[in-house]
């Protein structure tokens, strides 16, 4: 009988969290994902709509990592009138050579906001102008907070302003992150204010109506948007993929189906048939990345199956060398 | 944090067995899919060439069945070599409601086994003669086993053949089966005479090329193909689909792209726009069933992920009742 580690949110989050090698480890993924035979099928849906209900399954083999994630991702809109988060999840870790389970990592959808952040940090450190230090967040989430968290890792960030339609929850995240990381981070009402002077901007809402506008932006910005995984979503406005000087996709398969270039394409104002340069070429040296330091860059994050796969053999190894974790015979 | 229940196959062995009440949650998942609005994505699939590997990810949501079931079904070709079974498994089950993980089925396959028998009887229940007696069995695996236990539990089989490539296998099971049954279970050497005077004919293996010739079949046969489920596979003689009075498919989408079906429409016999009945519809009642003692039946089975909900939800059920299990906050 197959033995497999179960490892619950807790054990995961003794054993991974928000660091250089997190980071590394995604950004090795995304070079593979630009370089190898990395085998990443279409994202398996399912749709409730009875219970405003949705679960994504992703995965992807990456060749010379010896493990693979299959990540189940449920959505349920209408659990917190029951007092239960919307988004929850897990993971399933399969060998590469055998097929067998290695690891149930129960993680609730921790492991995806770490490996969601990381994949920030690394856009951000290849896109980015070195001497970036201010940085302008746009939401109030989880995914805010780790967002510039994942900057300071990479960039030598001294302040940050928090925008979020709600002002309060934005103040109470500008608290939070001024205690947790020493320097000033400042709520604002006004998105453009937020943005005036910004090195690097990085959107996190699940809007469906473009908040960053493109008569806002400055030479030398950099902007993530990595709020968009479904084709409803959209941060940026259309205009600003056309003007950027350099954009770049985490998978330009997935982008132009649900990344901001999709609602470029969808407005005309970026050709359907347009090509443009993946995160992966550009870690590995492929394509250029930043040209200039006046270049307007961005970064279109969606979210890939190889992220999931790298942060998944992560925890496995860790928990391994640290012997966390249940055993289970199944 | 959330609790599940962790079954493993042998907690599932404990609980879940091929009995009617596995038949009939089967055959109710097939009438759902063919009378309510359920959602079946098609089916994930990640290959892995180097290891001669395969997954596939195959959920299915019913309307009205609390819980849903995500299946992952590995299968590593190479495993043997390593003492290990090509073929294993588990199942997720999610609350329809919230998308909480409720249970996680460790069952190397063991439940798709059990399902994949039930739907071999539900169709031997529609379609072949009520008072069928004697069957022929086209391989000698876990399947060849478990089918003509199905059968005996829907028709009042006295007698059966097992014929497979390799004759000592096929009298193996013969013997298992003749002492478990209690009927006498021959096997036999010429695939021909298998099938002569058979009531029901039922084919498991794994073959690319057919076996089952068109001559070789009787009036009033009724022949169930379940061991086609990629592409490649093919077990009956194409001009079997074109000739027979009644042929139906488990999902027409699958069998069209999978089953035996997509061999005769390959191969000119079948249009690629004819229209068939499934099995749903024909346990509901709004499609014909056997049409006279004379007609000469098919049932072309390649597995959907309707039944893998309804077996997780009463793997669940029996569970909760007997309190079998480990119970697992993630």
């Amino acid at each position: 009988m197959p033995l497999m580690t179960i490892l619950t949110e807790a054990d995961l989050r003794k054993i991974v969290s928000l660091d250089l090698d997190a980071i590394a480890c995604v950004e090795s993924a995304f070079e593979a994902l630009a370089t190898k035979a990395v085998a990443m099928p279409p994202i398996l849906r399912l749709d409730i709509p009875e219970h405003r209900g949705e679960v994504d399954v992703k995965t992807a083999y990456v060749p010379g990592i010896d493990g693979f994630a299959i990540k189940i991702s449920p959505g349920f809109f209408d659990n917190p009138k029951l007092g239960l988060p919307s988004v929850n999840g897990m993971m399933v870790l399969l060998s590469s050579r055998t097929g067998l389970v290695e690891a149930l990592l129960l993680d609730n959808g921790y492991l995806t906001d770490i490996r969601t952040a990381a994949a920030g940090a690394v856009a951000a450190k290849h896109l980015s102008r070195p001497e970036s230090s201010v940085a302008a967040i746009f939401g109030a989430g989880v995914q805010a907070r780790l967002q510039l968290e994942a900057l300071t890792l990479v960039r030598p960030i001294k302040q940050a302003r928090i925008w979020a339609r709600d002002i309060d929850k934005a103040q109470l995240v500008a608290n939070e992150l001024t205690e947790k990381l020493g320097f000033p981070v400042s709520a604002v009402k006004d998105p453009e204010r937020a943005v005036r002077d910004a090195d690097i901007v990085v959107t996190t809402t699940p809007s469906s109506r473009p908040i960053l506008q493109s008569t806002w932006l400055q030479p030398g910005q950099h902007i993530t948007a990595m709020g968009s995984d479904a084709e409803h979503k959209n941060e940026l406005d259309p205009a600003i993929i056309a003007k950027a000087d350099l954009y770049v996709a985490d998978s330009l398969k997935q982008t132009r189906r649900l990344g901001e270039l999709h609602h470029a394409i969808e407005s005309g104002l970026v050709k359907a048939d347009a090509t443009f340069s993946e995160l992966g070429s550009v870690i590995a040296g492929s394509a250029k990345g930043r040209p200039s330091q006046e270049a307007i860059t961005i970064a279109d994050l969606t979210g890939t199956g190889v992220q999931d796969t790298a942060i998944a053999t992560l925890a496995r190894d860790r928990a391994r060398k640290s012997s966390v974790g249940t055993k289970f015979e199944s």
